[in-house]
């Protein structure tokens, strides 16, 4: 039935494997999205929600290469937010609230309007392999697919299983069944193999719920969006709702400690340590006696209502009983109870940084399979397996995004470098660089690559370069424009800051904390030059930012420079570190262990210290 | 959990569920859908189409008494047809192809916004019994759910067995779970159960069809529409296409005949002889060399194609290869192949008028539970089961309709008194009465029994009444209106008819055959009365209908009239039949099992002759 053989088969149609099969059929593979349900594809788990610190940042970046899902969130949100806008832009996160119905039916018309992606509804249970060499997938009906590449998304699929309270049903999501067969096969190929946890909250019926008594939470007044593209711009938003626990919702969940799974044992696995689930944080915090809800729609018209904050394994009557006793939940009902799920993962030290496992080769693992957790931090791996799949196949060079160039590169260095022994999702504080890294300039970072590739179109980059260009001109006007007192100190004024006593550039005022863009555009030669020049917000608070944080920018720009040197040296295949007697005991397994490819990916291995490097760097004539 | 009980549990969110669901929480009961998945409320198993010959009619029924499906149908409607519009007015039957996403998603929404209707996502598992009588359902994670009164439509769901070629897989449909534990529990209660099959057609990637070599199947040029509300009429609609088998491809299929589940003997349940498989087509009709093939785009965004007509369970390389060579079908590309499923029915002589199940007090069966097949049959037995649920549990009389009052009553008598040893569907050659069972007068016949309900709301009511005054006084205008040779004989020389000598009621000339209601607009009369009293398409098509059929109508409500008759003449519960030696030994034992209510049911058992009714007859003392 499939004769001819694909380029590359995706296996699982979650947020990694869309962007996997999207980014390789625009690339121009023939594609094959081998999923369980065509109903499901780009389903959202949990939260109907996408982006949020650190992840916000991963979906601008997605985009600006040239994926998916930043467009996708764009045309079903129901509500925006810039996050942290009252901090420095390398903070600013942007985060959608979204109809989860929506989502899941844009994912799937813009994959079927992807040429080059096929699509094929079943369960793969096993991979072909020859000589260490992925060939293909076979399916539950035993049919064999033959491809070049494979990318494997199974998401929480591989060996489900579904625990509340005490009860435990097999299933990859609720009401949707596990994933068999994979995990067996691979770790007989040699492949280390672990179990995590994760959980979500109950849906609950919007119309039973007093919002009379919550505090609402309105979107952004002038609410922005994910896409470098133009899609559309929200016209009106949904609220959203904020609740709190109390003493006497702990005591309820309380109750049910000795029957929950995991507290009496019966999960092992690790779950997410930033999403913990309410029993966590009451053990966790004792001496908290409230935690925050929020009450999120699931929608633009459903009354489904997602109660984030909410996530329990515990028995369902201890849930609603404990949920009853909620600001505003008195008369609740639940559409279904909270759960949590463990299944397999692969230690992700397992895999180069193209995300090709290093048993197997052609064969790539993205998203929760690899042990993070996260709709971005999934697609995101979807897009660079999909990306380096085809790369590969068609013998061209690996695309490897470098740390300080990409969120998206820290995601996958830390994983293939660290692993990961619980849940991993990202933190701007994981990056090293993150006032390069900001929302606001992914297209500038990425979008010259992503053109490269072939992936981000024509339109893309003109956009990029016109936004560059018009933010470059703008940043010059300032410099090299004077302004005099006059002018200049009515404004000062308002701020209360020093006034000027002479003329001076522009630049160096505009620089000063407390002057803002808005200040400066009550100068009439700055909102001349707008005009004229027809500059848009997006570049207006590009040319701010690159004003007022030059820098910064320029002082990390630096430091990263300067490990990029390092990032040159590159270490042979197979080093035999075992002759380096002056390592230490712990880096000489760590350095056997992972194989890095450069000194920087050394130094960023734990247990690996400078005092190594040092030892490294003599022996490489450095 | 669920510390109320409800006044009626809905077991499953199919077609009969979310009638089912709908009409018992309108009338006023506390109901509680549990379903599965709460994401496949309303999903159609198989083509996205509602309607067809009878079919339309009964979504015609359903609306008119305040049911959805016609509402939901229209909302999601990609191109309508009024079938049969060649024939009589009996025959007229409206057809709908859907977008399958819509529609379900149409149908969620509504029931969110049915005050009364709460959810629950989870499989039932088993009953609450006692004494009799149903009390409730037992969820797979063991809640226990209180009710007075329950409905089953379970669907295809319970055991569900898939079959391809000569793999099996457990299923409720492809990609989702069977349901299991119920069908043990009835049987223990002393249930009969059966099994029936089903089956479904590959479906495939639109981008990988050629339809310029098919002949294309537009829809009506002005397209009706189900609901008699004001739903939305359709500005645009998509083409279906046409194509056909060949010689080729049923010998292709031939190859696979010994690998097909159906022939050998995997499957011994009967399937539904009016969808047969195309495998069964090729076998029955051996001398036939070629079947139309409908195909049928799946919603109006969406590349998917269902390719109504070739329904297969065989092999899937079986069915690709065959597949491949049907013109315009040369390079199809699969999504998913063709399966058959086998399912749990319960032969619903088990039932009463109600649908209320006799062994098990306030247990309601609807659906494709009872052995039949179709949406329609489904919805309609659905939203009877919700209606009796509601009026029992109040201490209300039952509601009933007779064959001569909706298709729903020849589907309800069918069943129950008949029962069906295959799956069962509609068609008008069912209806004795089909003259007076037309889809233009569903509303006349049926929304004042649905308003009395308390089911079909004020505005159907008036609605309803408006076009039957209107229509009346038109009618009464032709009767008693004249017209003179001058202005009608123009108009009969048009269809080539006898002219007229003198001057004659309108009503004599439009009942000939040839004229029509557009001829008689033509004159000046006509078009002044019908401008001057605001009447629209439909009063005008009820008007045409009621002058040129009027004898046809008349007959049949006579004939009916007669058999009603015996309809009144009730049979006392737990009659004994064995004192009546003069039965013939059949009509005693069918007699027993079904235990009739009256005289005009016992006649319609299969095997109890017009003499056997006259020895009844007789001993009622009539
Ligand atoms: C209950 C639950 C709670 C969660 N809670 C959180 C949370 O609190 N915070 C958070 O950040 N993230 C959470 N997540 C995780 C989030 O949903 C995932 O990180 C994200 O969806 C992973 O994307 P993915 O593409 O890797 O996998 P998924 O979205 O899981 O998609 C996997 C896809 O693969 C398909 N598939 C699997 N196996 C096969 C196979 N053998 N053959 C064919 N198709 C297959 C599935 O049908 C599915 O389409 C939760 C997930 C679940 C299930
Ligand atoms: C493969 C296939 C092919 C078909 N082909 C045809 C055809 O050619 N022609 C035709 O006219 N009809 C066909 N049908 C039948 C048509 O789909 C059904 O007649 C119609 O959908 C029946 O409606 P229903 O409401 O009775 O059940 P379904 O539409 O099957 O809905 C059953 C519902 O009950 C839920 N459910 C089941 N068990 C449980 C439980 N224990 N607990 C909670 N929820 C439960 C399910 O999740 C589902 O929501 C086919 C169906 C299938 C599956």
């Amino acid at each position: 039935m499939f004769e001819n053989e694909y380029d590359v088969i995706v296996v699982g149609g979650g947020h990694a494997g869309a962007e996997a099969a999207a980014a390789a059929a625009n690339m121009g593979s023939k594609t094959l999205l081998v999923t369980m349900n065509l109903q499901t594809i780009g389903q959202m788990s949990c939260n109907p929600a996408m982006g949020g610190i650190a992840k916000g940042q991963i979906v601008r970046e997605i985009d600006a290469l040239g994926g998916y899902s930043g467009i996708v969130t764009d045309r079903s949100t129901i509500q925006f937010k810039m996050l942290n806008k009252s901090k420095g832009p390398a903070m600013w996160s942007p985060r959608a609230q979204n109809d989860r119905m929506r989502f899941a039916e844009e994912w799937r018309l813009m994959l079927e309007n992807t040429p080059n992606c096929d699509f094929y509804q079943e369960m793969v249970n096993g991979l072909l392999v020859e000589n260490g060499k992925v060939t293909g997938v076979k399916t539950s009906l035993g049919l064999e697919i033959k491809a070049k590449a494979v990318v494997l998304t199974n998401g929480t699929f591989l060996n489900g299983l579904i625990h509340i309270g005490e009860k435990q049903l097999g299933g990859g999501r609720a009401g949707e069944k596990a994933s068999t067969g994979i995990t067996e096969q691979l770790l007989y190929y040699g492949f280390d193999s672990g179990r995590m946890k994760t959980g979500t909250p109950p849906r609950v019926d919007g119309r039973s719920l007093d919002y009379s008594v919550m505090i609402p939470q309105p979107g952004d007044t002038v609410p922005e969006k994910f896409s470098y593209l133009d899609t559309p711009v929200l016209k009106s938003q949904r609220d959203c709702h904020m609740t709190h626990t109390s003493a006497l919702v702990h005591d309820l969940l309380r109750e049910g400690f000795d029957r929950s799974p995991m507290f009496n044992g019966r999960i092992k696995s690790i779950g997410p340590r930033y999403c913990p689930s309410i029993e966590d944080k009451i053990n966790r915090f004792a001496d908290k006696d409230s935690h925050q809800l929020f009450v999120e729609p699931e929608g633009w018209n459903t009354v489904e209502v997602y109660v984030n904050g909410f996530s329990t394994s515990l028995p369902e009557d201890v849930q609603f009983k404990a949920l009853r006793s909620v600001k505003g939940f008195e008369k609740v009902k639940f559409f279904r109870p909270g759960y949590a799920i463990e299944y397999d993962y692969f230690p992700p030290t397992q895999l180069k940084h193209t995300l090709e496992t290093k048993l197997v080769e052609n064969l790539y693992f993205a998203g929760q399979i690899n042990g993070t957790t996260g709709y971005e931090e999934a697609a995101s791996q979807g897009l660079m397996a999909g990306i380096n799949a085809h790369l590969k196949i068609k013998g061209k060079d690996p695309f490897i995004l470098q740390r300080d160039e990409a969120y998206i590169g820290v995601l996958v260095d830390d994983l293939i470098t660290k692993g990961t022994e619980e849940p991993y999702r990202m933190f701007t504080s994981r990056a090293e660089y993150r006032t390069l890294l900001r929302q606001d300039n992914a297209d500038l970072r990425l979008t010259p690559k992503g053109y490269e590739l072939g992936l981000a179109k024509e339109n893309r980059l003109r956009r990029m370069e016109e936004k560059l260009s018009k933010s470059d001109a703008f940043v010059k006007f300032f410099r090299e424009t004077s302004v005099i007192p006059k002018d200049i100190n009515p404004i000062l004024e308002q701020v209360d800051a020093a006034l000027v006593k002479q003329s001076d550039k522009m630049f160096k005022v505009f620089s000063r904390p407390q002057v803002t863009m808005d200040h400066m555009l009550q100068l009439d030669s700055v909102s001349d030059f707008v005009s004229a020049n027809e500059l848009d917000r997006e570049v207006l608070e590009q040319t701010e930012i690159q004003v007022k944080y030059s820098g910064y920018i320029a002082k990390e720009r630096n430091n990263a420079d300067k490990l990029h040197r390092l990032e040159d040296v590159k270490i042979p295949k197979n080093f035999d570190y075992s002759k380096l007697k002056s390592l230490s005991y712990e880096a000489r397994e760590k350095l056997k262990a992972i194989q890095p490819v450069t000194i920087a990916q050394a130094g960023r291995i734990s247990g690996v210290n400078p005092s190594d490097i040092s030892v490294l760097l003599v022996y490489l004539g450095r």
